[in-house]
């Protein structure tokens, strides 16, 4: 008995697509829409049991690609080990809501907001680019109050969605916590944290330039390319079992003792999801604890969260710290309320008000490049900065998540979503301009 | 690449002692006593990373034997898929406590309680007894105030344990309720329900008989040979990804379908897993929701939960209904009262009186035999009855869980531990006494 090349293979395509790519299987073109797609017109995991063809299992590599992706984006759990990331045992702290009359009074008002996309084609309504963008939670929050909550899809008020991405900023945001209260060294050089780091590229590098992903660290995400590092990167975290003889890095941390070069640190911004895991090991070992312990006691413990997040791991019990958070709508506006104040919750400060400062100043734009939707952004302790009007900025990750700080609105804006496509490049047209047309009208309206 | 046998087998066996079995590679003879097999003293998985010695991982055939189990009984999620249930998003009920003082006083004279062994060794104290059992969590409730709380090793009051068998209980409660609301006929035969039975020796077996596990259908659990149900069973639940050239069954449910007979239904009891895991299916069938989502709108939302619990899935998504459950041991402590008020919780019926009533009312002891520490015993609907002079009735999970309901000492005792050695008969006689003896002093307490 023996599991076959096409099995493990499988498996480690299922977490490469869960670390951001695009696979080359997904639909390049004319995909279901978002109603057709919805999981219960589909359909998926509907019966005791299920008809084979409704099936979603791990071992098929397609369970987190379109259309399977509608459902799995709220099942994660299911398929993969993971660790909580407690909110403790008290009461949450409900969001404060406008009465429901004011509350969809401005549903309405929202939902028939006009705005032009960013490649210019035709005007569009707020709702329907909901449709585009194929949501599954839309959160909108102003001046601490709700103004506009809707789910779609597979997500409910008491379901939770995989956050992809958004969860190094998670990461980013407890390593500039510790540099600001001083338990870490930012200028301080990774080997200096992890000696057995190695040889690893990253051990000359900064925790500063690890970060804000300035490493010159390579990391190939040539699909087709079976050797492919992504596709290293993907074997060494499954939670399966290796495969017999099987002699790569088992483990995110053993695959980052033998990072090559690509580059010298600190030229320019790539986004390269091993920084994060890199981040992540870093605030391990400067605080003793995992990155799931450390987001309950410094944010979900004390932000009122009113459900647990989760995180995935590999076979060690290594959460990935590049993309594994699943968590539920409501809680990551309570994060984004925190970012939006400064590291104030709830009449609490949680965390010293430079973090947030840090974090919404931002990189250096002439070292950040390749993403034309956001054409004079920077990218800092793993938040996405847009040098814009409003100094907005945001938490994001593959097929449409975003945690959208507006500070000039004072708006918190929370989406979940599972578009067909990985890249955010295709979602922003339809996204960005929306949100500063939500933006535009809190900041207007009686 | 592939799989090796002994990788398979290895998950299998992982599986296979979670389901309860002991492991042959168990210790069984002087095991380290429960100080020394404290996970902290241990030192599994400190460190980022750990040294490799102080590993425990999935692919590892003994992650859940002891010395490992006592670490891994509080962290199940991070070897396996899992789903949620869910406590909803409300406030928790918080138990109610007597004064510190009162409480410190209650805990003393507790700890001081000596009881005499069931084999009639020399007088234990009551604290004693805890390190005897490998105790992790110990709650007493009397009259609906916590009494006692303790918790050692790897818990903690905002941890949760693996319950093990006490799962069956959980499950078979949810049959009851829907028997008693009429959503199930227990005298129906499972062909009735699930006719994809096929020629499955269930077929022919009633609800009742599942449920009180009289059915007459083959299941063996030795150990030595590698073609025991037991085997086929874990092979059949692991959720990897199953070997090359597999062509057994896949999931509990297509296991279930092939059971061969094994004596006649409704003869006698005897304790099989999969009896539970056929009571989970008709569940589903008749509901037309999983055992997670049932447990968590009939109970878990409604009885002030303060954590949600989990339950580990098959390849396919389907919960294990006959062992699969972690939980919080105060939730546990809710569900116990539940049962001592006979449906009532926090002031509300959440479902008929008859439910405890038919359960602690028992089955035929004459059916029931091999368990010598249970001399008048019987099992209904997945609960133990003692048939004793308080009526006490319990879930019991192997490795020592269990939830003790005293109807006559208005007592609840849940206890979540990790004994070295699966069956509760090498636990029992240092367990049932001292309940026993806590019961009484508790109804003659000043």
């Amino acid at each position: 008995m023996s599991f076959s090349t096409s099995d493990i293979f499988a498996a480690a395509a299922g977490l490469a697509i869960a670390l951001g790519a695009s696979s080359a299987a997904q639909a390049q073109s004319a995909p279901l829409s978002a109603q057709e797609s919805d999981p219960a017109v589909m359909g998926w995991m509907q019966g005791f049991p299920p008809p084979v063809d409704k099936l979603i299992t791990q071992p098929d590599a397609n369970y987190f690609s379109f259309p399977k992706l509608r459902w799995s984006v709220c099942h994660l759990r299911e398929f993969l080990p993971t660790e909580e990331i407690s909110r403790g045992l008290g009461a949450p702290v409900p969001l404060d809501y406008p009465s429901p009359a004011e509350f969809a009074d401005l549903r309405a008002r929202i939902d028939a907001l006009a705005f032009t996309p960013i490649d210019g084609t035709d005007q569009m309504t707020w709702q329907d680019s909901l449709y585009a963008n194929y949501t599954d939670g839309m959160l909108i929050l102003h001046r601490g109050k709700v103004v506009y909550e809707r789910y779609f899809g597979c997500l409910e008020e008491d379901g939770k969605h995989a956050i992809m991405s958004m969860t190094k900023s998670i990461t980013g945001l407890l390593g500039e916590i510790l540099v600001a209260e001083g338990t870490l060294d930012d200028r301080a050089l990774v080997r200096d944290i992890i000696p057995d780091i190695g040889d690893s590229a990253f051990a000359t590098a900064t925790v500063r330039q690890v970060m804000d992903m300035t490493t010159g660290v390579q990391y190939s995400e040539d699909y087709s390319d079976p050797n492919a590092d992504i596709w290293v990167y993907s074997r060494a975290a499954s939670p399966l079992p290796k495969p017999e003889g099987y002699d790569g890095p088992d483990g995110y941390w053993e695959y980052l003792q033998q990072v090559k070069p690509d580059g010298n640190h600190g030229d320019a911004f790539h986004y390269k999801t091993i920084n994060s895991d890199m981040l992540g090991w870093i605030i391990s070992r400067v605080t003793g604890k995992s990155v799931t312990d450390l987001a309950s006691e410094r944010l979900w413990r004390r932000m009122g969260a009113e459900q647990d997040a989760y995180q995935t791991v590999d076979g060690k019990g290594v959460p990935f710290a590049g993309g594994g958070v699943t968590a539920g709508l409501r809680d990551l506006g309570r994060l984004g309320l925190l970012m939006l104040n400064e590291g104030v919750s709830n009449g609490q400060r949680l965390f010293p008000a430079a973090v947030v400062d840090k974090i919404r100043t931002g990189g250096d734009p002439s070292k950040f490049a390749g993403f034309p939707t956001i054409p004079n952004g920077s990218y800092t302790s793993q938040w996405w900065v847009f040098h814009n009007d409003h100094g907005a900025f945001a938490a994001r990750g593959v097929h449409g998540q975003t945690i959208y700080v507006d500070p000039t609105a004072e708006m918190v804006l929370v989406r979940l979503s599972s578009y067909p496509r990985a890249q955010n490049g295709f979602i922003d047209p339809t996204s960005l301009p929306a949100y500063q047309a939500v933006a535009e009208f809190l900041m207007t309206r009686e």
